[in-house]
């Protein structure tokens, strides 16, 4: 499967402490079909994150709201940072102190919220 | 007016760079009054921080949803990060780098929601 087209129609497997992490050449070449995502350590635990700017709040909460029903459904969860007109996500395996293939797959999956929630407000904008 | 009763009910005023800052008295009264929240200090700006623990990951995210929409009502935005088991909500008032009587109302309405959202999930839970 091609990353940049197939990643976001991937789903999550379920994982365990001894799932692998991604490889250092597999990192890069699933970074590099996410745009906009950046590899950050924090407590030697690499994570995935990036920084979703909106224009208002109800956007912002909107995108909140949408990146956390496509999390429940993979049972994988993210932390979101959702303040007034910006979200910050952030992806990591908690059980491999690191990261999963399914990181980048729902990293792929919340670019693409991002993208409709942008693309739904501008629809809404011009039915007004 | 009450604050441990009333605070909840207030409405936020406006704000601007001249607005007051709550003073020393004001604000351990006020504190007394939302349980569970600490003043915190980041970067030399008091703010309201309270951290709401939950069973699931879509009560977490419907409480932050419900939180968000209570701060656009009021125009009036907190820092949210929600995790998977539970949400932390910071309060301050960025025109006036610090603690505006507004924060204090929000945290009391935020505590209001967070009951609300574990009795729907308790009511839930019953009807199954």
């Amino acid at each position: 499967m091609n990353d940049a087209d197939g990643l976001q129609v991937e789903r999550c497997v379920a994982c365990h402490k001894d799932s692998p992490r991604v490889t250092a050449v597999e990192q890069a070449k699933l970074l590099s079909a996410i745009p906009g995502w950046a590899v950050v350590r924090e407590g030697d635990v690499a994570r995935l994150r990036r920084v979703f700017p909106f224009g208002a709040y109800r956007q912002a909460l909107a995108f909140t709201q949408r990146v956390g029903e496509i999390a429940d459904v993979e049972d994988h969860h993210p932390v979101v940072l959702t303040e007034a007109r910006r979200v910050t996500v952030t992806w990591w395996t908690h059980a491999i102190g690191g990261l999963h293939r399914n990181d980048f797959i729902m990293s792929a999956k919340t670019g693409t919220v991002f993208e409709e929630v942008v693309a739904g407000e501008r629809e809404t904008g011009k039915s007004r």
